[in-house]
């Protein structure tokens, strides 16, 4: 296998997966393609138990770690990335192809944790999911047959992270913000934009989800959130004043 | 899908496969791929009935074509390729990883069919078997667990089969903040902080440009940048009360 590309740094995380076959063939699969670091969120509990106690896939499946939502399951993680079987134009989210995003994805292990997200078995990744995406990653398939198989697109996708993984170019990078970082900056400007008035003007559903894609598009930089989150707060004393 | 590739010209051909998942799971990556013409040689006859009567795949199991032998199956291919988890010298075949191989099968299905051999779960492909073939494919995997799972390992190679290089990385444009529109929020963001009492805290001669630099490093998207501009004159508003 490759060196370059840094295997351990990669958090798979299954979203509400329903099916223990999915759950064992996504983790067989990763050790097929040597990663190891599987994150579950709410899973379907006697799936969960059912992959677990399965042969074959046993020691990244004894290694899952469980979460009850998707912002603990990457918090670690500098880049959140979900995978789609379709364009999402309504959630603004951009759309990278596998093999262009799996380069992307590829050099951002080099600098920290990055989760891959998969969604459930027949909703995929809801809205709220996406909200702590960056961007998504799309296997391009074929117009009327969209709809891959759970484990068979967990498959592909790490087949095509470790592809040729030889030529992925390291990257001096700067140190990007991590999800919990984000998710504070998030909180501080939710809790700003109601004490403004501005939620009362802008109502409506997934406002929260709104505003978390907004900060997640930001892309900042571990130090400047630093330096907004000490805005905000500053901004939220004088509002509540 | 790219338009170079023959798809309709590969014959995939599933040797004495014994589970009807993955009969299933092998005809659904097929038609995500854009794949068709499935042939069956020797399926334990069970599973074979029940997997053409699962949902999702219908039209490329229904049109699968059942063999009794390999010969049979690759009768009209001018190239029949085996695929292996392992190396098997004993049968001294050239071996070729997946991502060279499936150059070779592209350029040789614009020429003609192409046979493409999937042996059992637990056996893979017997020497008889690959008798038949001219070259092994084979897909990379780590030491220890190079066994993958049949579907998984179907979707993986008509994936690499597909897989375009000119297609790859497509990109959303977005349409970036004007210099106009990001010295707006500097101005709007510099009041704030203002306003706030965030300036009189982090004093200092340059407080201006810095703030200005925060903001161009955000590289928002023009869109964004009318939602930021809206939030903070909010806010605004509300300090000044």
């Amino acid at each position: 296998m490759p060196g370059t590309i840094e295997l351990e740094r990669l958090r798979l995380v299954l979203v509400a997966t329903r099916n223990p076959l999915n759950l064992g063939a996504a983790a067989r699969a990763m050790s097929n393609f040597g990663f190891s670091r599987l994150r579950v969120v709410n899973p379907y509990e006697p799936a969960f138990r059912e992959a677990r106690s399965a042969v074959g896939a046993a020691r990244v499946l004894a290694a899952a770690e469980e979460y009850k939502s998707v912002a603990e399951a990457v918090a670690d993680c500098m880049l959140v990335v979900g995978t789609t079987a379709n364009q999402r134009r309504e959630t603004r989210h951009p759309l990278r192809r596998l093999e262009g995003g799996a380069r992307l994805i590829r050099k951002e292990l080099a600098a920290g944790p990055v989760a891959l997200l998969f969604g459930s078995e027949k909703t995929g990744l809801s809205n709220r999911d996406l909200s702590h995406c960056h961007w998504l990653l799309h296997i391009p398939a074929c117009e009327g047959h969209r709809s891959m198989n759970l484990g068979q697109a967990v498959a592909v996708c790490l087949y095509e992270l470790v592809r040729n993984a030889k030529a992925a170019f390291r990257q001096e990078k700067m140190q990007l913000a991590a999800a919990s970082q984000v998710e504070r900056l998030t909180a501080a400007l939710f809790d700003a934009l109601r004490a403004s008035g501005y939620l009362k003007r802008h109502a409506g559903p997934g406002a929260e989800e709104k505003t978390r894609r907004l900060v997640h598009r930001l892309r900042l930089e571990a130090a400047d959130a630093e330096v907004w989150l000490g805005m905000l707060r500053q901004i939220l004393w004088k509002m509540r004043q």
